[in-house]
């Protein structure tokens, strides 16, 4: 692809108009990362971790900062640049020029074993070895890759991808433009037992997951049914791999949580919460809009909107920074005090 | 349904006659959670949390905790009410009676691929695409659902379910009433390598994993088999989805273990542990009976029976609350000690 | 099979020619753990802590440390017994004697679905309802198990294992003599997505997998793909169950990661790493050769060469073990600095 090409491409998409670059138009075959860059592709500077790469990559192109000098380094050692406010955004529309992950052409594959009563939109792809109980709806575009399994009763809307191996349980609904991952579980029976002195007592669980439109969930990951009523993940939110939703849980819009997050029963996430990878947090605690909370955080308690918390149990990050600061100087804290009583005494 | 012909079906249920209920008898459609309870259905108020929920809701017809006050309320509200001494347990008896979960009738599906050597039980369901290698043996009234694998020599006890994509590997022996979920592995090899100068040499795991009666394993968990031995999770144990058990695990009756727990090699777990989320368990660590562990707790330690442990390291629960209430006071403490050993000085 | 025979079949594995048995020579009929150990079996004396048991156990022959004291006490009880410097790596030359784990004869399943344009080496064996798509090859003697899904342009070489229900993404390249095991994901996309002011834009993961020779990938673990690039895992690193692996990932050789180990994206992992169960690395973290990091840890920054690291914020392991062994007299401490603090004044 031209370089011009790509600009031309690009700059319909920056709402901004401001896309910089200069006027080289080479050839470009694929885009690489800036650590092992070749020529004849197009690479992408990241902070300033990699600035110094301007002056030695053999990359024939290359997303910038919008920053002068390093323009300038480009432009004389012939390397064609770009540049905008989000030069990430830009490295991610770039990569689409070059790249689209696989999807099949619509067809039903014959060895899919579908119910009679099924309803198939347009243009959809059901691969091999796919199971659809009775009275599921999928919609138009819609693609499901082999071997996924879907139960009775489960609503799909359009342009939704299940990749294989993942299993969508009875009444499950998923809206348009979700993407499920491998050996994803969703509308699977909550974890709902009452203790008796005979034993646990197993609690049906009668209601039913809810994904709204543009929702991705991460492979292996789960997201469970609850006793009553739903399970609901909100509009863009974005889930990791092996992330574990229990029953009940109400997530807002566009959050995103990393991989093994776990959220316990009745947990409610407001809107555009970002959870770092392996947080837990504990039965119907509410986390506030925009609330953020880092790697293997415990949350035990309700998060206020906003709010960053880190450690556990969870604490407001910026005292965290301090104490864990301190838990190290523990043992030297702790002779100095017997040094100190000893002293008064 | 009518509401008398619930407290019908629940009398003989509720083992110390001690079922509670006003006279009215309106119809329900079904059951609904508290926060979004529908005119002619069913709710349950759980707690001090929702008791006032009794004189706004429009349910028309709530199970309630043993509370005259409540009681008394509601019938003035010309609310039907049931109660008992453990209205959870009524909660999870009355589902039941609107809703059981998706279970196919028996029948082995012509898509199921299945060796000649396997013995079938009566009543059996096979969904498509199941694989069964050889000298496996399902009970009677088995549910397999659509594209499990089992591999050879496995048992499965009576009235068992199998949910899709879960894998039971070699030898596994699973008892009646099982719930495996979706995408399960159980016993896969345990994860064993001794160390050489050459590098890792494989350990093969020539041991087998014991699934005892009314154990439930939550989906994309893992039970691991042992190199010789077995792995044994005792009688009606229920794990919660993303659980790991490696190989020699002994583990008792009656635990419950939530979601994303990990055990580490030959740990020993005795009856009625509770093991919140994200909990990990050292190598060959031995817990007692009735021993509870809270959210994220890192047990490196034997724990007495019916203690009850928190934090990482884990520490009694009671310690642990007065420790992590002071931890955010490590900086504040931190600057005292500097100020007395000035003064001192 | 004789214990002369198993003495036969040792010698040779035994690089320093140090193995030490006496002459009885039993039948044995199988292996056996020695909290459990019978009649006619060989068990394993691993460690101080089973040392005692040679003098009650009614297992026939012994693997024993090189311990003339245990020897000795063997001999005097008619048990055979046969030992050298790495008794652990015995243990398991010896289960191999008596036991292989379940791997069909070569054939293709005729109910498997595979893309005319793959390439299949010699001796392979294709499973029930496998989906291999376009431009797949697989290597001589490699084995893919019922139920397994692989997407175009995967590479994966001799001698392979896939167990059932697993899914190999578009352009993983897996090398020889590796082992997926079951519900594994690997090659998926990466987690990659661009806050903008219109929510998350889906950044496309053009790069791929690479598993070098020797990897194993435990159940349900997830091994993502990046955006551009390669995720690396080198030779002969072993991960265990639900383990993930993000983005980017570069991972040496050798390494050894237990179960639930979360590598945030960009990690870099040198060589003979162990990372103990739950540990979580943040972003573009480096961890030298021969670190240690023990269970739970959680690591912000990078870790030395040889380094052993605990904690949450991760430090070096014996400053944490020092520092926890004092946090648990926090509330201690906290009461000391009041009353030393009123003395003062």
């Amino acid at each position: 692809m031209k370089f011009s090409q790509i600009i031309k491409n690009l700059n319909p998409l920056i709402s901004d108009h401001s896309l910089n670059y200069n006027t080289y138009d080479p050839d470009l075959l694929g885009i690489t990362p800036i650590e092992e860059a070749k020529s004849e592709t197009i690479s992408y500077i990241e902070g300033d971790k990699f600035a110094n790469k301007v002056n030695d990559t053999v990359a024939t192109a290359l997303i910038l900062p919008n920053n002068k000098k390093l323009q300038e380094d480009s432009t004389q050692r012939n390397i064609a640049w770009l540049s905008c406010q989000n030069p990430r955004l830009l490295f991610a529309q770039t990569i689409a020029l070059f790249y689209q992950p696989f999807r099949p052409q619509p067809a039903i594959h014959p060895q899919a074993i579908i119910d009679p009563s099924v309803i198939i939109g347009r243009e959809v792809y059901v691969g091999a070895n796919v199971v659809i109980e009775k009275n599921v709806s999928l919609g138009d575009h819609t693609c499901i890759m082999p071997n996924v399994v879907i139960y009775p009763e489960v609503k799909i809307g359009k342009n939704t991808l299940l990749h294989s191996n993942c299993t969508i349980h009875e009444r499950t609904q998923i809206g348009n433009n979700c993407v499920i991952h491998s050996g994803a579980a969703i509308g699977a029976e909550g974890f709902g037992f009452v203790p008796t002195p005979q034993g646990w007592y197993k609690m049906e669980q009668s209601g039913y997951v809810i994904l709204e439109d543009g929702v991705e969930i991460g492979c292996n990951s789960a997201v469970d049914r609850p006793s009553v009523g739903t399970t609901r993940i909100g509009k863009n939110t974005k889930l990791d791999n092996l992330v574990h939703i229990a029953h009940s849980c109400q997530i807002g819009e566009n959050c995103a949580m990393a991989a093994q997050v776990g959220l316990a029963g009745g947990v409610t996430v407001g809107n555009n919460v970002i959870l770092a990878g392996q947080v837990g947090i504990a039965n119907q605690a509410i986390i506030g809009d925009g609330a953020i909370a880092s790697a293997k955080a415990g949350i035990h308690q309700n998060v206020a909107p906003g709010e960053v918390v880190s450690g556990y149990p969870a604490i407001s990050h910026s005292l965290y920074l301090k104490a864990a600061a301190i838990y190290k100087r523990l043992p030297e804290m702790y002779q100095t005090i017997k040094k100190l009583t000893k002293l008064l005494d």
